[in-house]
């Protein structure tokens, strides 16, 4: 085995040079060369001072116009716009885990798709109250799917899973008149709020920005993570590869990209079936190489070792390598750029969901019925584009690291069973991890998460944070394209161990894991929330005692501000390297970073200079650790 | 009786001007003078070209930078700023209408709300498919709420009141792939599709515009309207008064503005009340007037002749008059204007919903269960302010129109009865009004709707409109603050039959109706689709084919979008006197007003000269005409 080594930024961007390079050759745009068109960027919007919510307008806040032409002050509209935000991330991360429970509903014994985890489909059903006893397993999982399904739009009472909090976050929620009703209604009851005429008070739009934060995390995206567990697979450790050089030159080459894994999983059965194999070798290929990008990438990864050619500002760096036979889409972060690029090389650019149509793209309409036939027809059209590529733009940057991933909190705790005296402890529990906590072996733990932003030097925070953060004896949860830049760059190796402090080191030795634990996708940032619950509950403390925070220091979609807000709004302090548009309220960005502490008990920070929120993530982890006497 | 003559333009602006004067004198601020500070509006803005649904921006489309930093062109950005315009309409109308489901959920022969139109709930239990036989009324009641909360919700199928449609129409619906499903998932669903890195594929945008629109018109909107007919009665022909002349200097002034009816029922009732009034005398007062400003004016206009102060853009004029002991607001089109505007004045600014809280207001939480004692203190609030009047501040313009209200499909019909000969003729049909139109008495009808924009004189599209349309023949179906408007103006007085062209005088005489027909406020849009569809299958056509065209000449809000939408995809062709925020995009903008006449044959047109508008209006309803041979 070679020595051990990260994979440096600069690697990494002179990697990239050399693309973009290929993409100047054939006149390919980047994102690169588009954030200079774009910047500097509008002060008013970065502000959040602009409201375009009726025709009125458009409005801006000014020192010359303190008000908009409703009365509307300044504090009003960065507000709105601060919960249209959230509102946008949480019906998006909802409605995938809507599609997850539709997917659910057509599962069959002999349908494209099936039940894969029975026993996590029962203490489903058990938990939604759905009879089990001498049932079809399938007839378990439609009604347990339905039960699911309405909890996007019941018209009394609040989320399910709110239940599994512990009872103090639970009291928190009632008090402060933000538990989560139907999904789709903190959705739509958002855009009511906001409505031209409806709220202007801060703290009224806040408050439902943590509301409808919650219905996401602990309703649509729980319901994402478990449901395709159900379907795909509960997570358990796993190996595989990350960065741009897991494609192969000599293979068809298949990006599957997105959010939703129902797609990507069905690729990913006909691209192993030896008849499509066959027909590769047919067209000239030695294999197909199916890798991913951003979350769909995650989920394939975690739960069948799938390569992760890349997280979100390299979506493009996968064309680019001329070598992408067909990258496949299905929701989310979804670059439109993708349409035009690939045409500049033969990439297939294919799109797949009703609600995510790209102009300049191929789309082939995927659902339930159809996934099998569907997926065939794409690895197909792929394998037959292989004969296209141009082997003078071929060039695939050789660097790739080893990963380990597929950390699912029933994966945390059995390896935490695996340091457990079966003799005398207590087996099941994240007990072991708790101890390490306590007695300082570890100082805390740090989850991160969220996007790629041209605004910070790409993956520069994800991977500088955790370096510093596990040097410093704290263990790292992640997820999403902050999880990709960790492997990228080698931290899900388990050799990466000797980066860490001595306590951290050990701790990884002795559970044989790495000091940055994969979790999964953006919606699986439940799987954290379920964690940061089961701790709390086996250590007796609130979940704002422990000394965990959260982090997203690269971030840039609705979705990110919806986490925070679920985040916060469970307990967990969140610190964050770009600034939501909220700069322009010193009220809304007085609530944001300390006023809601007296509600749920917890806030945000934001800072840009990321060596600062480092360290005022570590100093808030030492400071919960001393209030705890620990 | 003193002679009829129509309160002009001018004399309305100089009622204005004098209360604005008024309100120079105590510093209160106005929209007139924050337009002033607000203009010239931001051109990004205005074209729909700037995009701040992510971090990463805001992007702002212009030649140099013809693509956002995800590659974004301007069709996918303006198309996804329109369709989350039309969310946001959709989701607010309908929000409303699940309000109301609530409280027919609470209704009980006992309670503060109580089933008052047994006979249109039992039609909606049939077309819900709620038994009704042996049962008590309130439990039907509860049943049949139970399902038209659902109808926000169901995870399965598509909206109950589509069926209300022509099949024809239905069809279309389907061809399409527009048929609304739950009304909270389209709205959900919209919002995913535009989050970053979705949709950007105009048609995919626009078809999920037209489908959220439908999901509002045909779902919320008239659930809205159905559930308050139930409470509170269905409208029939009432005599009312309009225009600021109705407040009285010697009595307390009570203003109810807002959407929801429910508040403002109980406020009317107590208002009511010999005990509050005899304590209004006893605080000095004569006595107490209630009177409405925006569409919750509307509603009790329609049912019980409460007066009509004004439309949106006179709310602030209701305060400056210096006799207003208390604005109470709902939800919807309420200017946080009025929270320092009252601070100059004795006024209390009542807000009174948890989802339309605003600054410097007086906050009394308003519920179902709480709604009789809330109503009864808010009156006694007002009364005990008499006291606090300034009475050199005090000035009402001398200035009110009689009008007659409350045109209900129900009460259209049961006029149309009138003129029908029951020896040989079919009662309740809309055959004679299909009569006098194929005969040519009339030309045609325009359902005229919508809210002032100060991008437009104050109410001079709506009353110069509804004067050409009137003297060409055409009759006028009105709601919302257009029907304010009129009603203002003496166009609902019926009266106006003598600004008519011959043919619709005559028609006004026999029916014994105003010229100008008020449906009712905002959400009623409904009940024009349901007179739109009984006209279609009375007469045989489709609605298409109709000599029927919908018009807003001075709309402002979300909610104006998506009934737009709806309107539209109904089959019938509207008009629009203020720009959307779309022209940056030919594409967009081509599909609005004639890409999806291939879909649902009709589109928008959009004309500011409202000279203009009406003449292409007229045009259009001859070409109708023409085509059917009549």
């Amino acid at each position: 085995m070679s020595e051990f080594k990260l994979t440096t930024l600069e690697e990494m961007e002179a990697a990239t040079e050399r693309l973009l390079e290929t993409g100047a050759k054939v006149g390919a745009d980047s994102w690169q060369m588009r954030v200079k068109n774009q910047t500097p960027h509008c002060k008013f919007g970065e502000e959040g001072v602009c409201c375009r919510i009726c025709t009125m307008g458009p409005c801006r806040i000014t020192k010359k116009a303190p008000r908009g032409i409703c009365g509307c002050d300044v504090h009003g509209i960065v507000g709105r716009n601060f919960l249209r935000f959230t509102a946008g991330g949480s019906a998006t991360h909802s409605d995938h885990g809507r599609e997850i429970c539709h997917t659910l509903h057509e599962a069959a014994a002999d349908g494209n798709y099936k039940v894969k985890d029975e026993a996590k489909l029962l203490r489903l059903a058990a938990e939604f109250g759905v009879e089990t006893e001498g049932r079809d397993i399938y007839d378990v999982a439609h009604e347990v799917a339905e039960v699911g399904l309405l909890e996007y739009g019941k018209p009394f009472g609040t989320q399910v899973f709110l239940k599994r909090a512990p009872q103090h976050t639970q009291d928190i929620w009632k008090r402060e008149e933000i538990e989560p009703r139907a999904i789709d209604r903190e959705v739509s009851c958002s855009l009511h709020m906001t409505h031209m005429g409806c709220s202007s008070k801060p703290e009224a739009l806040i408050r439902q920005s943590l509301r409808s934060g919650l219905s996401d995390g602990w309703g649509g995206s729980m319901m994402g993570t478990e449901f395709s567990d159900v379907l795909f697979g509960t997570p358990h450790e796993i190996e595989t590869e990350a960065n741009l050089g897991v494609m192969n030159a000599d293979n068809v080459n298949i990006v599957v990209h997105g959010h939703d894994p129902s797609l990507s999983e069905m690729i990913c059965e006909y691209a192993d079936d030896p008849e499509m194999i066959a027909y590769a070798k047919e067209m000239g290929a030695k294999g197909i190489t199916v890798s991913g990008v951003c979350c769909t990438s995650n989920e394939v990864a975690m739960r069948r070792g799938i390569p992760m050619a890349g997280n979100f500002l390299q979506q493009e760096n996968v064309v680019l390598t001329g070598a992408c036979e067909a990258i496949v889409v299905d929701v989310q972060c979804i670059f439109p750029a993708l349409g035009p690029l690939s045409k500049c090389f033969h990439t297939k650019f294919v799109t797949t969901s009703p609600i995510a149509q790209m102009p300049e793209s191929d789309f082939i309409r995927f659902n339930a019925h159809t996934a099998g036939e569907n997926a065939k027809a794409i690895v197909k059209m792929a394998i037959e584009n292989f004969k296209n590529r141009k082997p003078e733009l071929v060039h695939i940057p050789d660097m790739k690291q080893k990963a380990v991933v597929g950390f699912s909190v029933e994966e945390i705790v059995h390896k935490l069973d695996g340091v457990t005296n079966t003799q005398v402890d207590k087996t099941g529990t994240t007990l072991p991890l708790i101890e390490c906590i306590t007695s300082g072996v570890l100082r805390g733990a740090v989850a991160m998460v969220g996007c790629n932003n041209p605004k910070v030097r790409s993956d520069a925070a994800h991977i500088g944070l955790m370096k510093k953060l596990i040097a410093n004896d704290i263990v790292l949860v992640v997820s999403g394209c902050s999880a990709q830049a960790a492997a990228k760059a080698g931290l899900m190796d388990k050799r990466a161990k000797d980066l860490c402090g001595a306590g951290l080191k050990r701790v990884c030795e002795l559970a044989d894991i790495p000091p940055v634990l994969h979790m999964g996708s953006c919606v699986d940032i439940s799987r954290m929330m379920v964690l940061a619950a089961t701790l709390a509950k086996d250590s007796g403390l609130n979940i704002s005692q422990l000394p965990l925070v959260g982090c997203a220091p690269e971030w840039m979609s609705e979705k990110a501000v919806s986490i925070g807000n679920y985040v916060v709004a469970t307990g967990i302090d969140t610190y964050l390297g770009v600034e939501p548009y909220v700069s322009g309220s010193d009220q809304i960005a007085g609530l944001l970073t300390e006023g809601v502490r007296d509600w749920v008990e917890a806030a945000y920070t934001v800072e840009k200079d990321i060596e600062k929120l480092g360290d005022m993530m570590i100093e808030r982890i030492e400071e919960k650790r001393a209030a705890l006497g620990i």
